[in-house]
Formats: C-alpha cells, structure tokens, sequence
C-alpha cells in the first residue's frame, strides 16, 4: 500500500505520477467551482495555464457554448465571462457550457498530472463521492496520490486538511500509518486536531482569510459545505467531465 | 508579529526573505550534523551547492584545515573526508577544521536564504539556543520565519515538527493564531498531537525510515537527542560560525 500526499505540485518529483491514482484538490476555490459547475449542468471545465491559453482552447471551440473563467490574485480576470467563484456555477449560467478555466494553483495542478493512471477533483463539495473513488482506488491499485494545489508554491491548511479527509476514508479501518508518506501522515493529523470541522480549517487558512478580506466569505462557506456537490469530475484528455452521464 | 514555517525552500518566494529572522531547519541531517561540528571544536562550516562548488571553496582555503563532507542519496560523497553524519564530527576529527559542507537538502535551504536580516541553523540537538534566539528575534522584530529544508522539494516531518516547537516557543504565553501562516499553524498542530517526543516524530518521518534502512539508525538516535549540542550557529556572509566564541 502506498498513500501519499504532496502539498504541492513541486514536491511530485518529475515521472513520480506514472500509473498513480490521483485526486487533485484546491479547496479555495477551484476545485470547488469545478464541482459546483459540473453539478449545475456544465458539459466540461477545461484547466488552461493561463490567459492566453484559455483563449486559444475557447477559440477551438463553438465560442457560443463557452465560457472563460479564472483569477489571478483571486480576481476576475479582465475580459472574462467568469471568475473562480463556485457561486456564479448557477444552472442558469453553466448548463450545456464548456467552462474553459485558469486559475493560480488549481487548474495548474490538474495540468501537471500527466501520465497518472485515473485523475478525479477533490474538495469538500464533493468529499463523499471523492471519498469513494479514494477507496476504491487503493483497494483495487494499492495507491492513492493527493495532490494539493497549495498556495503559490505553499504549503495550504485548507487542502492539507481534506487531503487528510480523503486519507482516513481511503484507508477505512486500517491503523497503520505504514505506505504513508510525511505528508499523508500529517494531512491525517490534521483531522485528529480539526475532526470534521471544514468550516473551522476554511476559516482559520490563509486563503479562507484573504478570501473573506476581499469579499468573499460567502465562498468561503460555500467550499465548507461537505457533500453539496456530489459529483465525480474525472480530469482525461486535458477536460473534467462527470464519470457518470455527460461526456466521460 | 509575523511567523511563518515554510515546509520546503520553493515555498518562500523570491525576495520574502527581505529583513527576515530564520532558522534553517533540516534535522535529518545537515543541521544536526552542522551542530555537532560546531559544538565539538570546528572553525566554520561552509555549504557548498554541490561536489564541484566544495571543491573550488576547499581550494581557496588552506587544504590542511578544511574536511570536505557531503551525501548524495543519504550516501558519503566518493573521495570526501566525511559524510554528512553527526557522529562523523567528533572533537579528534573537527577541532580547528573548517569543514565544506553539501548535502541534497539542507546546505541548499542555507544557501537560498540570501537577503535575510539575521540566518541561524536549528535542530533538535540545540533547540533549547535556536528557541530562545526565535522568541528574542520575535520580541525585537516581531518575525520568524523557520525555513525546512524538506525532502527532495516535499514535506518533511521531522523539520516540522521541529519547526512547530519553535514557534511554540518563540510565542511563549501568545495563545494566538494570528499571524501565523498556515505552515506554522500544521506545525504547530504537530506538536500538539506528538508533544515532546522527538525521537518519535524522526523514526515515523520518511527521512529516519530510510536512514534506518541504509544503517543509520544510530543518527536518527543522535538527531533525536534535545540539547545534546546547546550551540548557536549563524550563517553569515556564506559561512556558519557559533555566536558566541570561534569567528562570529
């Protein structure tokens, strides 16, 4: 059994991912917004690296059925239809729509996954159903990857502690903290210390903090409702589709 | 009061050392290894980025006097004096020695703290002098960032737990989590869960496991031992040198 987690992209030594079952998360926010666009009726996200990326990807497509949606410092990027909020996921705004996607940490994690075996998004919107996936994937590979988006290059309290979430549910009655890695036994830690508080860790991180600093505590508490969005996004061919219904 | 724990070097973006007060951590081994040169009678030690940078830093000085030391892989350096073992440094071998050091981690979290206003090196074995110079460079200053060197660019438990007992004790009575970035608050949380057990922490870290496995585990012992080296290392101007008493 092998259970790892990495805080960061950059701790993922280059080729480490090869064969691996992943779960990427970026709690504040985009993994969240992933979740709440899918769930409300999008046909795909598409992660892009950057501006330019993203209008590129949306120029390949039926511009009519996109929408451009990303931050950079957790703003709207200028010109674009959306930010990276999972509040403006509405039906009335995603259904039937390709959202192509750039965001600081998120969407940059799930573009560095390349040559995992199967790559699905994590957060606390979807903790159950990514739950499932976690432990059903170490049942049937004996590995599980979480790879936190982190905080420009940083370690992040928010993803930390549903990595350690995604861990415990994983290894269900298992004890043992043998397979684990450094970081997967301190993620674990830190659910002993916040038990199944999300809304505690959300408020107490630096992003949750920031986030609510600029005006979006609502998003804040949106991310720390656990299992809103019950959906499976799995990331293939550079786009996250649900694995059941839609295009996966 | 600002206080920071960055888990890996990369978690520090370029220029946020500007004025800073930091420890450099990385207890399995260099900063371990770096006390008990000190402590039992060496000049200096000077981290060197790899094998060829040791040899140039080794030919500018006076042969007699210096001891080339480094791993590669946990694994002596062919043709150096030493590895980067602390039992390796004892007062016969040591004393009067300047000793060039490189190591995959810890000497390169050193040299990456350029800019900084004032760089000591911290571990278990002198944690009562590190912690008392962090609760002093808080209270003068009111920063302290302790830098990990990590694990091959991932997390590492054994430098922060360390970390968080020195935040611990750089706040003293300060009950607050304000100010802390979410790096020194998982620390911190390390040390509530594992208390005062080093030697626990270290034989659970990947970095003791492997240790162990390759036939130290009599460092990873000596790395465990509280205050067994009480000095207090400053890196300045490229070189490490006790505070008190040799060249500082």
């Amino acid at each position: 059994m092998r259970v790892d987690v990495a805080f960061t992209p950059a701790g993922i030594p280059q080729g480490e991912l090869a064969g691996r079952s992943v779960v990427v998360v970026d709690v504040l926010r985009a993994t969240t917004t992933i979740c709440a666009a899918l769930h409300h009726g999008a046909r795909a996200v598409i992660p892009a690296t950057d501006r330019a990326d993203a209008a590129r990807l949306a120029q390949a497509l039926d511009r009519r059925d996109v929408l451009l949606a990303g931050e950079r410092e957790a703003l709207r990027i200028e010109g674009f239809d959306l930010g990276n909020s999972p509040r403006e996921m509405t039906p009335e705004v995603v259904t039937g729509k390709t959202v192509v996607m750039t965001t600081t940490n998120g969407t940059r994690a799930l573009l560095g996954t390349a040559g995992a075996r199967e790559v699905i998004v994590g957060a606390g919107v979807n903790l159950g159903a990514a739950s499932a996936w976690a432990a059903d994937a170490l049942a049937a590979h004996g590995d599980l990857l979480v790879l936190c988006a982190g905080r420009e290059h940083g370690f992040g309290l928010d993803d930390a502690y549903v990595a350690g979430r995604l861990v415990l549910a994983a290894m269900g009655a298992r004890r043992t903290r043998k397979g684990l890695n450094d970081g997967a036994i301190a993620a674990v830690d830190l659910v002993r210390r916040y038990g199944d508080r999300l809304d505690r860790v959300l408020a107490l991180s630096a992003a949750g903090r920031h986030l609510a600093a600029i005006g979006y505590r609502d998003d804040v508490l949106a991310a720390g409702q656990v299992d809103a969005h019950p959906v499976l996004p799995l990331y293939r061919e550079r786009r996250v589709t649900l694995v059941h219904g839609g295009r996966a």
